[in-house]
Formats: C-alpha cells, structure tokens, sequence
C-alpha cells in the first residue's frame, strides 16, 4: 500500500483492477439483488447518519478555517435532513427499471443464425467531482443499478464526508449480497490522482466529472478515457413571432429566473423582429430582477444594459440575461449555431410548420418547444435520476441516467453455420 | 490555399467548416434525395470508369517503382470488375434503411410535455485509411446516407485513385442535388493532415480509421476526437465437452481457414478438457493446412508446435492457431477475459445451460454459439454493409453500419409548461 499511496497511477490501476472484477460480478446480477444492495446501502446511510454528520462537521471546520466561500460551504454542507435526501435518492434510483439485459433489437438471418443486440454495462466508471458529499451517494447508486463498478473521487475539502458516505454505502452492499469494491473512493486528496484516472484508458471506460467548468474543462482537455458531460449550457429561448405573448412571458421568466444557477436555465433570449410584444416581454424580464443586455434593438425598445459581444457566449449562470432582435427562425437558428452549447435551446411559437423545423434543424441535445428550459434534467425526463447532462454528440446526449451507462453486446445463437 | 496548403490544421480547419454546413443540410435532406445522390454517384463511378482505371494505374506504377509489397499492390489495384463492384456497393447502400428521423422512444409526461428522442446524423466523420481506393466510395456512401458530412484521408500511394473516385462521387451527389462539400478528399501526401484530422476536437465528431493495426494503433494513441475502431481480432472458438463433434470441426476451420486475413478469424482454439475429440479436431485443423500451436496439453494429444507465452496475445492474420486445453467454461472465459481484445468470441456446445453462460459472461462485441467467429461482418449480420468493427465500450460495438453513425436529440413539445 505504501507505493500505491505514493504513486497515483499504480494506486488507481489497483482499484480499477478491483472495480473490473466488480464489474464482472455486477453485470451478472438480477435487478431484485442491486435493488436489495442498494435499499441497504440507503439504510446505511441512515442508519449510519450521526457518523456521517460528525464527518462532514469536521470538513466544514476546516473549511471555514481556511476561508472557503459561502457558496462552497453550504454546497458541503449535510445537516439531517438532506442527508435523509440522499438516502432517499438511493432507494429512488433502486426501483427504477434496470436497462441490463433489455433486447434492443433481434433477427434472424437466412441461414438461420439468431442475432439480437442486448444492453450490458459499460464496465468501469471514474465520477470526479467537487465538494458535494451527494454525488457520492447518487453516482454510486446509478453505476450500480445500471452494473457498473464506480470509482470515486470527490474534492479534497469533503474527503471526510465521502469517506463516512462511502463507508455506509460498501457496507449495506456488502449486506445486500453485493461486492464492495463496486463502489471505491479514491482514499487520497492528491489532485494527482484525478490525473491518474483520465489517463486510464483501458482501465476506466468513462469519466464523468461533476462540478464546475473549471473542472470539466480539466477533464475534457486531459482525458485519454472518454469523457459524458457538458461543458457550458449556453441556453437560448427563441420567441417567434407568432408566440402567445402570455405564454412567451412565463416561459421565459421561469427559464431564466426559477433557478439561476441550473445548467438548463436560459443564458440568451431572442426576440423575432415582428413578434408585437417585444418591449412589453423585456419589461417583464427585467421586473423580475434579472439584469438585461441588450442589443442596439433591444436597446431601442426598453431601457437596458448594452450587450458586449462576449456576452452571447456567456454562461452567466446568475439573474442576467443577453437579449437580441433576430430576424425570423432562420436568424434565430444562425444565432444559436454561432454561440449555443448544444445543451438546450427552445422555441415559442403558435405556427405549428416554424417551430417543427426549429425542433429540426436547433442542433442541441435538448431542443423544446412551447417549455421552459429548466426541464432539462433527468428527473422532469421521467428518467427517475441523472448521472449528468451530456452534450458531446456520441453515446448519450442530454440528461444521462441508467441507460445511459449501458451499452450493448450482439449475441447469436446458431445451429451449426458456418460462413464457408 | 497556399496557407491552407501548407498548414494542415488550417486546411483541416477549412474542410472542416465547410463539411460542417454541409452536414447541416445532409442533416434535413428526405432518405429519397440522399438516395437520388448515392445512385447518381454510383452511376458517375461507372461512367468515369475509364479516368479512375487511368488514375489507378499511375499509382500502381508508381507503387510499383516504389517497391511496394504484393500484398500492397493487390489492396491498390482497380480493375473493371472491381470498380464495378465499387459503384454497385454504393447503389446497395443507397436501398438501406434511413436511420435519421427514427424515433427512438417517446413519452407524455404528467404534466403534458411530449418529450420523443429521435435519431439525428453524428456530423462531420473522418475517415482515415490506406491503400484501397475503394474505402473512398464506401465510406463516403455511408456517411452520405446517414446524414453525415465526411472528410475522406486515404494512403498516399492511392492518391491519384482516390481523387478520380472522389470526383465522380461528388459530381454524382451534385447531380442528385446534394452539396459536393459532404464528401470532401484531403487533397495532400502529407502526413501531418492526418495528425491535425486527429487534433481538431469540436470539428470533426467522430475518426473512423480503416486498414492495419500500425494505423489504428496511431489514431487511437493520438487523437482528441472520438475514434470508432478496433485494433486486434484475438477470437476465440471454445469447444465445450458437450459440443457436436462434426460441428466443432467445421465451425472451427470455418471460423481459423476460410479468411485468415479477417478480423474475424479465429486465432486461439479453446479445447475442453472433457472434450472426447480433442485429439482429431486438433489433427483436423492441422490437416487443412493450419499451423497449431499448442500448449503442453495439446502437444500431448498431437503432434504440434510448442505454443509460447507471446501467442496467446497474437492475432496472426494467417494460417496459424494457438490451441490450448481449458477447465470447463470457467477455464475459457478466464482465458478470453485475459487474452481476448472483445471483438468476436463463440462457443460450441450442446448444453444451453452452458452456453448462455459463456453468451452472458464473455465480454466481446460480438459473442456466438454454434457459429463461426467468421461471421463478424456487417453484411452477414443484415446490416446491409459497415463502416468498420468497433471494440469500444461505447456508442457502437461490433459491426457499425448506418445506425451507429447516427447519434439523437431529446425534442419536447409543449403547451406553455413552465418548471415553477
């Protein structure tokens, strides 16, 4: 143990040695004995929640010693009842419907070879993530409903608090019946170790970081394992003219204002040149205490901050919105292409043939019409939970749960052929 | 273009840009218009027959003052016949099932967004291969159909081959009244174009190489952009004690002797112990010609070369096998799980039990019972062709053919739904 502490890169290719025998056995069991697992991994934590507070007690100690932020500390923060939350979030995850094993497709050939196409597990997954002690709950849960082994790495400031989650988690899997090295903390706050886990490949079959752009940045520039996440959410609502003023006033407000900070809320809005509500719509906006940006258009019709050109590839994450008079869906669909994220742009129209071909052609993982943005998330997906909005364009797009970390093998069952 | 010229990520940048907005339009066009363009290309091959045999012929005399190897040689030759083929490979994937627009799943959630996922084209693909002109045609139909815009790098001995091929492709999809930038062929010898193919994350969305392990191993070392491939064909054929003797035989020289040069040729020969046969189905392979290597159990049934540490791990493209004696299906998945590379592995048994374990555990791509590893093609699996095999855990695993180079989007339709 003494060179896997000094070396990160020998200590996680142990672990993920350990994770892949975890997985073998994970991708084998019957959904009743990981909703068994995880029921009892959600008991634990209960069962186990004074230790789990005193730990996080200690982190947000030190935390405060050394100066971190209000935001930072309320984000590590576990008093009883979101420790209840994340508790409940494992049992929630227990009872949704396990994808492994589901038949995709099936044929059979001419010649009568059987071929169908079944979802399996990934394998190995590496969630890095930052200081909230949650993930370390709700990554562990989803990796092991969908039969994959998780390798965890949460930020240095609430290694406490993962450790005692972590501990509570193994615990009720192994009195589940389930392997405990499915779900492994990287017991060390050396950053090297994360540096270690994106150079896995072959060892770790995915990350998914989970925090800040600051973080995911590292993470996509560094990885040499594949990488599920989205880097900005650059969210636009586009307001035709044809729009229902009414309807275009709620979806806009509850898409920018209902929370700021949320990936899915809307960073950018775009006003058609005739919808015939435009001033009245900023107004709005702006009542609600959201900061407006303008341009020289919009700038005409209310009194509004000017827009600067960074401001369209801005991700505020915070009650400022950029605002632009486009002229029509085509100009509305050249504005997203040049500044979108490709995460979730939406659309509010009344003529049925604009908002069909913005559903087509709005090139993003979640594309709405007549919705709020801040639907983009797993939950309001029915998708039960999510391990993350993904925004690249292969494998997964959009909020990810557990069939998102599936993916398939071909089996065919034959009698005997040959190619010949 | 003098700068483009010189500078291969400006050049790549270029192409890139301009198959971007090409795949922007391939991403709406109807499956008859895609399939207009692809019979119009396929027609042009045939018409421009004799310039392309031309063109085929400098590089064959030039690979030929080069040096180059036989089995090179072969791999750059057109003949009329060939090229026929060629053309009609484009026609079949012209009649194969468009994937793009497919609906994947839809749901009505409780408060009455109607989210559906739907099947869009990945985007921009590159492709990077070596010496056979004809990948020109069928990568390119592919990506066509599937609704991806394709940047085209082939081996510098074909280069004159490959631009007589491409021409008429693209005066094809002109003709059918697709853009000729969907299809566009890296005009350089230099190898450094390959390089910034594989550097230009966020350009190009996914690499498809296609040719030896030299180059596949390059392009999955080096490049920042998803990459769909497979680097070795390790297969193994398990003979369960209760195989058909007389099926284990032909399934076994199918699956070593009929190619050997495919990735889907068995290399290593997994004999259970309890096998009654063992001894004549080692003679049996060695009597068509096969080289066998055995380990010591195997060299005490039959007369055979000793097998060394090495062979277990060698995919030998040729008439050769390594065959060891294994503990029951145990001692054959251990073996696969430490050797295999998950590309294509098959079980002969006759007991079911057995052989839904062996389909369930052994983690390849593709896994068969009772058939020969031969059978890895997209063509035999119905998928009507391929753009080659993927071993990856993600996106697309074994034969990759339209669908898997199609990824989706998350479309909501609502009436006003806010999230509150």
């Amino acid at each position: 143990m003494a060179d896997a502490e000094t070396d990160p890169a020998q200590l996680i290719a142990t672990m993920a040695a350990e994770a892949r025998a975890a997985a073998t056995t994970l991708a084998r069991l019957p959904t009743e004995t990981k909703r068994q697992g995880l029921h009892a991994a959600a008991a634990a934590i209960r069962a186990q929640a004074d230790a789990i507070l005193a730990a996080n007690a200690s982190d947000m100690a030190r935390a405060e010693t050394a100066g971190l932020s209000g935001a930072l500390l309320d984000r590590l923060r576990l008093d009883p009842a979101r420790l209840a939350a994340v508790a409940d979030a494992v049992a929630v995850v227990a009872m949704l419907d396990d994808p492994v094993g589901q038949v995709i497709d099936a044929r059979t050939r001419p010649n009568g070879l059987v071929l169908s196409r079944v979802r399996v597990p990934i394998g190995v997954i590496g969630i890095v993530y930052e200081s909230r002690p949650n993930v370390t709950a709700d990554a562990a849960a989803l990796c092991v409903m969908s039969g994959n082994a998780a390798i965890l790495r949460g930020g240095s400031e609430a290694l406490a608090s993962n450790r005692a989650l972590h501990a509570a988690f193994v615990a009720g899997l192994e009195q589940g019946g389930l392997p405990r090295t499915a779900v492994q903390l990287v017991p060390t706050a050396d950053r090297a170790a994360v540096g270690a886990m994106l150079a896995a490949a072959g060892l770790i079959d995915l990350i998914v970081p989970r925090g800040g752009k600051g973080l995911v940045a590292r993470v996509q520039a560094e990885a040499r394992v594949p990488v599920l996440a989205h880097l900005d959410g650059i969210n636009h609502v586009y307001v035709h003219a044809s729009a229902d003023p009414a309807m275009a006033e709620a979806v806009v407000i509850d898409a920018k204002m209902r929370r700021t900070g949320v990936c899915g809320a809307m960073e950018t809005l775009l006003i058609d040149r005739d919808f015939p509500r435009a001033a009245e719509l900023v107004e709005a906006l702006a009542a609600t205490g959201c900061t407006v940006r303008g341009d020289a258009g919009v700038q005409a019709l209310a009194t509004v901050d000017p827009a600067a050109p960074a401001d369209w590839d801005t991700e505020y994450l915070d009650a400022i919105a950029s605002v632009a008079l486009v002229e029509g869906v085509d100009g509305a669909l050249a504005h997203i292409a040049r500044h979108g994220s490709h995460h979730t742009d939406a659309i509010v129209a009344e003529d049925v043939a604009i908002a069909e071909r913005f559903l087509a052609e709005a090139d993003s993982a979640i594309v709405l019409w007549n919705a709020s943005t801040q639907f983009a998330d797993g939950g309001e997906f029915g998708l039960g939970a999510e391990i993350g909005i993904a925004t690249g364009r292969l494998h997964a797009r959009g909020p990810v749960a557990l069939e998102g970390l599936t993916t398939y093998k071909w089996i065919g069952r034959g009698t005997g052929q040959v190619r010949g």
